[in-house]
């Protein structure tokens, strides 16, 4: 029988103008694909972010695959530094440009190809679940997190998930990533007394003692890296005071930091180490400091195992490649799956994504698809 | 013969709306006033501001008696705010209210009711001048400066000179001003390379550099205070960076330190010291930072003796205090006339001036002209 073409399906999913929130007919097109290759589709709408999740085989099947993506983008920025349509998917010299192209219309469209090819030609004893979101690129509130509350009221389960977000650095098929750092911001007012720059006995600066605080974080060693993990980091990203006048001290000045963060530490714990030194600090100046600490993410990790030697193998016989399994990188929606089931990534090269001509080789997008067709092949044979 | 009401003189004064850089008809008034007691008067306006010189008796004289002040005031800020009418200069339970009652028309009007009946009365063997600015509260370069170097170019001279601002801070007759601390500004931008927060060892933050540089200043000893000085401090006065993204690494970050140095420094030596403490940031942390450097004005001092032993003669003998030789407060223009000839500052209390409602008691404009007067008799018998 005739195979579903990725790259196709991958410039008709860009075609759909899917800005978040924007749902632009992505998860419509992709919804007719499914139900016709017998998927029972669910819109799981919520919060004016539309979610697509859809299941193949028995509900609750011990064997269920599980494949999360995104088919949101962010916006064009300015279309004309764009050399192509952000929604034309128009292709030169073998590779299609647009918005999505990379994050992640490919990753989906090659997922969903080889899910309705497999179950068509060779159906397995088992299910597969595609739990499809348009809030990856907004704050994910109403996304993933409305999929997996949504299946767990509903008793839908997935055994493993494969999140196929862009992975690999530069060439295809070089990493897998089993986890990721954990993520905080932390957002500080340093309070002192305003005053004249010529009697500074008499105010109490909050200048000085935000720098003693910054300074302090900015050198801390937080740790100098686990065994699948990177050093954890902090950066300063921000001080502002707004204080125009050399003559007058001011009462006030803000900073934020950024901490990315290994599985030595937890959000929490980092958050109490922030208020003692700002504890210090005060103590040391007589300032007041406030502290509000928002947790993205706590770091994660499914350590090598059975589903990362899968997508290995799979990645490994399609490539010639053995990819690194790597917890680098920003969040994903991984972050939320991960208190669900085993999950891991694995997509293609993220380079050009959020960049103006975003864009992807066709032949990966057709790469991209084997390895998934051979990862659903060796799971459901193993 | 009649004696010249200083109080009805500053309420003429506040009555021209003499807001700088508008003359507002004071100095009108004080040239007819002036021209009228014998006085040659030269209006010396520079670059849009207006400022007078009189000078009573020979050119040159070698016991010649200046008086330095301004008649431009501060903005009323909102009318509303005033209980009187900023330019009415009403009178209500013995207390002048107006914009200038004490910096300083009556300070002006005080020095030049006291100079008319003297010369008219007691016409001293030697010179009497009077240097009043319009540009006092502005940034000063076309005022008491344009005054100074008119004089040098027609050989004006004065042998010593009183400045007339508001000295005291509660109570009348409790300080003299015998100098100043100086008075600079420095801007450091300190630069990076920007990227992304979750990758801080790819890019450059200049943020941990600048708290490490402004610890540095703010918690560096510059001395421990001097003979007549209190201790110079420096104040940072604001550290700014613009960056509201906390998954980015700015380039860029900004401050401003305020320094108030005393005699044991030069403007030039500190500029030196901020160079040197910014290049050894720069070498621990990589980041490149630029220094502007704008001194407003060095220290300076008139030493205890003839001038001042003057002065608190005066004061002590119309008020009963003996007063505090002080070298303490912002900068004055006796910061420019300090390189003309000695000079020493006396005046009202200043507790009201550049607020809402500023006022002055009326009985204190009249020990104001009291002080003046003995100023001059005891100079010229001396
Ligand atoms: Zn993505
Ligand atoms: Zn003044």
């Amino acid at each position: 029988m005739s195979q579903t073409d990725p790259a196709d399906l991958t410039a008709a999913l860009i075609r759909c103008p899917s800005v978040t929130p924007d749902e632009g007919g992505a998860l419509v097109l992709l919804k007719g694909l499914l139900e016709e290759a017998g998927f029972t589709c669910t819109r799981v709408d919520k919060g004016g972010i539309a979610n697509l999740y859809a299941r193949w085989g028995e509900k609750r099947h011990a064997k269920t695959f599980g494949f999360n993506g995104h088919t949101d983008v962010v916006p064009i920025g300015n279309p004309d530094d764009w050399s192509a349509d952000p929604f034309g998917a128009e292709i030169r010299d073998g590779v299609m440009f647009g918005r999505g192209a990379t994050d992640m219309k490919s990753g989906v469209a090659a997922f969903a190809a080889a899910a309705v090819d497999f179950v068509r030609d060779t159906p397995p004893d088992g299910a597969i679940v595609l739990a499809i979101t348009g809030d990856e690129e907004g704050d994910a509130q109403d996304g993933t997190i409305a999929l997996l509350d949504w299946m767990a009221a509903e008793d839908e389960r997935m055994s493993v998930c494969l999140v196929g977000e862009p992975t690999c650095p530069t060439e295809m098929g070089e990493m897998i990533k089993i986890g990721r750092r954990g993520s905080m911001s932390a957002w500080f007012t340093v309070t002192g007394r305003q005053g004249h720059s010529a009697y500074p006995h008499r105010a109490l600066n909050p200048l000085p003692a935000m720098a003693r605080l910054m300074d302090r974080l900015a050198s801390h060693e937080l740790d100098q890296g686990t065994e699948h993990f990177d050093a954890s980091t902090l950066a300063v990203v921000t001080i502002d005071t707004g204080n125009p006048a050399t003559n007058v001290i001011p009462a006030q000045t803000r900073a934020t930091v950024n901490i990315r963060f290994n599985d030595s530490h937890s959000g929490a714990a980092l958050g109490d180490w922030l208020r003692e030194e700002a504890a210090a600090v005060d103590a040391a100046f007589g300032t007041s400091t406030e502290l509000t600490v928002k947790i993205s993410g706590e770091s994660f990790l499914t350590p090598p195992g059975p589903l990362s030697d899968l997508v290995s193998q799979a990645v490994e016989a399609e490539t010639g490649r053995t990819p690194e399994l790597s917890t680098t990188g920003g969040t994903s929606d991984a972050r939320f799956v991960k208190d669900h089931c085993p999950v891991v990534e694995f997509g293609l090269v993220g380079k050009t994504m959020h960049q103006v001509d975003e864009c992807v080789p066709v032949e990966q997008i057709h790469q991209l698809k084997a390895i998934y067709a051979r990862i659903l092949r060796d799971y459901f044979s193993g």
